[in-house]
């Protein structure tokens, strides 16, 4: 079914280890003669360690990508939590879709785009990863590509991501789910109103175009990442640019019908805090392969474990400090804000989780906590409806997680975690992070407006107001989410 | 509690290293002396590095049998969510208890029956794995066997399985899991209308005997795998097993009450859309775990990559072929036929993730999407009730994917990423796994009818009329799932 | 973003490898040159090996405690579900909070006194993480302690914990989940009647103070320790310290209202039994995680597999005997009393797992799981209200447990799995066991009676009658569970 390693033969060096171990050993006869093939044993040893670090750094980012990609259980949840029971279907639906949409399209372009070699706005080489990788005859240029023993192919292709040795299609994994998540996040904002095939088509925009090039700036060789700009797991690569895409969509789309009535708000009660709590903690356990993940190898074991940690105490500083906010201002510890608290402090510390000492991680959650709450707050007076928090916790927290990274910049800490130190002071590189979010909120919240305003004028995004009323279970999917309750329910 | 590695001893080594690092030392003499402890370091490192590949592969295989583990809650959620509320804490029991008698069977006799060495059709050495790993003075043959270090006792015994070097009890984890899931899929199909106990036998029955028996030939040892039928994951060995016993199991249980009146079919709901969701994730997880981790080392963290992304690709082209199947048929994107689109994507390309081009990956998840939903019309057709759709998902798509092998026959992947190629052509491979799929067909389905016709005509394998009726939580368990919510619902 | 890994530097190493590699080849000069640089890549692969040893032990033990840590939603899910819906959103929030709580109080506190350097009975050096870790120029000391090459700080501060050499944050974090694991034992046994308040209060003493204190006696160099008790994964540790704190607090606060009337007992059904078996999947899941990552460190794949498999063992035996034990006296196979059972099971073999055969793990579990009804049926009796059954799984079975690993020692597991022997006879070992359980007994359940004595005349412990009645959802924290389903279900 399967095998064991594959020998790597490296001849050279065992008849140097040959000569080097077999040639003392006359000089001195009367020893002993060795009783294991020495030769034999070092040279399994060091194609072994060549293998065994390939081996152990791609197990590392494909578990953390496997969490990441869990991440989609905990956004179904929370989302669906927060909404009311008869639009749960379609919430879990685009939750499916949407995946199986990104997957598409960042298979067939987006991956290319975002960091394939080419100019400082986006990536012009190996754009169509189809064509790449499984192509020509015995398979072609691509299927090189996936032996990191003859990466020649690629490394003319891909080279901002080739500081990690691992396969090509574990760098792809791991950063697919990290796309997915983008356009996860729009999904929550959009809730209980939006057309199904509008959102797909929307998120196929999203992650085959709009969210690789900026991602290319940042991660992919482009012109932000290399002026010093700094996000180490994707407080902005990720989080603002979904909340930004957000916002946009539902600037076009409107509040629910009943939310905001003569002035007043009335709020709109999920259905199931079993689902947004479990949902929550899914998110949670995410992040330790969001964050730690992005070390993108297992060659720094210390780095790993410690954006473990910090990530962990942010989101605790994050749930605390939401719920004792919300506890002065509404009179009670509201789960909803302590759930999207410890959801802020998780997108804030994402950016700066690496270049920040401990306590620095545990105030930047603590901020992020209390700034949901205002944020929540602010969206309503401006009637911004948005039925999970999704502009609370990822766009809000994605900018002050970006900021923050410059605010508590630690040039030790870059150097030793991040490994990706600028050398700049705390006001210079807050500088260069307020220049990178202003950058990326133009681009990508026009971007989106411009994606949005063209379905609205011509497939329309938003259900019928009979349809929103009943529920777009029943409407777009002709299911309900749970039967033998709900009749009664309605 | 614990510790670091153990000293391995390799004194012969270390003699043979001393001497090649101290004479040339000596012919030098005025050069400065090591000021590390050469010999030392380099007897840790091979010492280490032994340790480390075996270390690692452990983890990676430990880590991805917990995956498949954690699939037994999808299928847990995914069963009760498509059945009624009234038999959730049945289903919710039932795969409790399947995954203990499954645990107790294949330690007993499961395991050797599978890969014990023995003849083309079943084990016959290290058949009772209680003794031949808990016996005997200083414990005995089979502890000897958990130390990698000392194999010479079971490398007689399961040689099938010695390919990979990990610890035997971390072979038995990983194909336990497996059983595990065969069994587990027969639950599904059986709902809402079994007795308990009947089930519970059965499951004994098929664990300890009928899947082990199958399995060894085609991947212990037998007739099937040395005639070059290939399945790298178990679309035939665990899926359509399941399916075939799952079929002959409905077959003599007949369709729940309501089903099909007059020869009409009246749908039966399931309960809770969100459970259902939510497992199908936890499945899909746990694939990445069944696929890649069938790998059984880390070896080539190529092929680990490469399986782990033409897995998710397949899941997600069966997902949205499926969803437009039913868009098409029935007028509305189905989030049933959503989510065992999924699946159906994903049991398909369990067998040949490491035979074919990713392109070839997506076409096999699409056509098995549209396959499902095809399948599941026909069983409603036939008047073959299955509530989950489990012939659908596990016995149409295992054997579409099993056969897909051959269609897809790539023999550069075969030779990479399994490395396990035939070199046989698309068509001979294609014959070959014919075969193969009717063998096991004849053998499964027939054995499991023999088992289910012995209960039903001596325990009784349905619930009363009146059970069935009132719901079986009651009946078999004397809870409720919902006690809050239920006297209403029902 | 990241980079590849950090070069070591071993000058002295590759000096000396480069007299053995080109001495040799002088001496036969017409012998054909290397055509690698074996010196460069004899010294990557030194640095490279240590690298990699402590990336895979690091990789293993976060990734064992991602698993921990997963058990907060297993615990969440498990008491909720256990529980009526009225009282769902604050048993959610409770598991929330009370991690935030637990890392927080770790953080500052408890982690130096359990693992720092002291005397016998609690740690004196390194006590406030948060000084240690992130002070001074540069970062100081405890910055150094991340940096697994420059470690002489910390190892003259945790020596109890310095047997693995994974980073210092990896080790805080393992201990971490285990310390908030102990606090969520607690909230099950007070549910449906404590104040959230004073709640929070006792969990943030028992994380800081209490649990760390008998901890140190045990793993962090204290008196029991050295004494020979055992206990390999936290039966006593973990489960019986949150199980005695739990018992005191449901002394303190007397059983739910309706629940014992005129000498009867009334069941109070829970409400959601879906949520209480995939909270008891993700538990045993997490077990994975506890029980095998207690080895810190992947140095011996043997001794991780043994553990994993002989903990699904004795889960699977005492699910099946409790299931069986409640059918016989009960009449029907009641799910909580299954999903119990494979939790007693669970507890009882933590500390005994590296210690005792397979076949004693087995029976380990059997005695839980029917262990674990008898104690159900007891607290009863005694008018002790549990609602999830926390004191029979945690503490009866985290005795049973530790008692077990006397009863049924093995001194040849205990070598080679432990590694940690003490030589000592079945009569002589659980002597040994039977002290640390009464003095970690009598300790514990002084200091938290203490505790909630003085919590219980200040602010109280127990909300009004009418709260109670309510349900604490509203009551706590304004909020429903199932604000769609509820208003009909109360």
């Amino acid at each position: 079914m399967k095998r064991w390693i594959k020998s790597t033969g490296r001849p050279a060096l065992s008849a140097v280890l040959f000569f080097c171990l077999a040639v003392p050993g006359l000089l001195l006869a009367d020893e002993p003669p060795a009783t294991v093939d020495v030769t034999k044993v070092l040279d399994d040893l060091t194609g072994g360690a060549s293998a065994l670090r390939i081996g152990l750094d791609t197990v590392w980012v494909l578990i953390a990508g496997i969490l990441v990609f869990w991440m989609n259980a905990g956004f179904a949840l929370v989302e669906s939590g927060f909404n009311r029971s008869k639009n749960t279907v379609n919430i879990l639906a685009k939750n499916f879709v949407v995946f199986g949409i990104a997957t598409l399209s960042f298979w067939i372009i987006g991956w290319g785009l975002m960091f394939g070699d080419g100019n400082a706005f986006f990536g012009t080489q190996g754009l169509f990863f189809v064509s790449g990788a499984d192509n020509s005859p015995a398979l072609g240029a691509g299927y090189e590509a996936m032996n990191p023993f003859s990466t020649a192919v690629y490394e003319g292709v891909y080279n901002s991501i080739n500081w990690t040795p691992i396969p090509l299609w574990a760098k792809f994994f791991f950063q697919l789910v990290f796309a997915g998540t983008a356009a996860t996040i729009v999904s929550g904002a959009v809730a209980e109103r939006i057309k199904f095939t509008s959102f797909l088509i929307f998120s196929f925009i999203l992650v085959a175009v709009i969210y690789p090039i900026s991602g290319h700036w940042i991660w992919g060789g482009g012109f932000l990442g290399s002026n010093n700009f700094r996000d180490f797991a994707g407080s902005t690569v990720v989080h603002s640019v979904g909340g930004w895409a957000a916002l946009a969509g539902i600037l076009f789309l409107g509040p629910r019908l009943g939310k905001y009535i003569d002035g007043k708000v009335f709020p709109i009660q999920g259905h199931n805090m079993t689902s947004a709590s479990l949902g929550a903690i899914i998110l949670w356990m995410g992040w330790f392969g969001f964050n730690p993940g992005s070390t993108m190898s297992a060659g720094d074991g210390s780095a790993i474990a410690y954006v473990m940690v910090i990530t962990n105490i942010a989101a605790m500083t994050g749930a605390i400090t939401a719920m004792i906010t919300a506890w002065i201002l509404v009179g009670k510890p509201d789960i909803g804000m302590l759930i999207n608290g410890l959801l802020a402090g998780l997108v804030a510390i994402t950016a700066p989780c690496a270049f920040v000492t401990m306590t620095s991680g545990a105030i930047i959650g603590a901020i992020g906590g209390v700034l949901v709450v205002f944020l929540t707050l602010l969206l309503d007076k401006l009637k911004i409806d948005d039925p999970v928090g999704a502009i609370p916790v990822h766009l809000g927290n994605g900018i002050w997680g970006t900021l923050a990274l410059g605010l508590f910049y630690n040039n030790d800490i870059a150097t030793t975690v991040a490994a990706l130190p600028t050398g700049l002071g705390m006001l210079d590189q807050t500088l260069v992070q307020l220049k990178g979010i202003a950058v990326v909120a133009v681009y990508v919240f026009a971007a989106s407006a411009i994606v949005w305003a063209i379905l609205k004028f011509t497939l329309g995004i938003r259900v019928s107001k009979e349809e929103e009323i009943e529920g777009l279970d029943i409407g777009e999917h002709g299911n309900e989410a749970y039967p033998d309750f709900q009749a009664r329910a309605r």
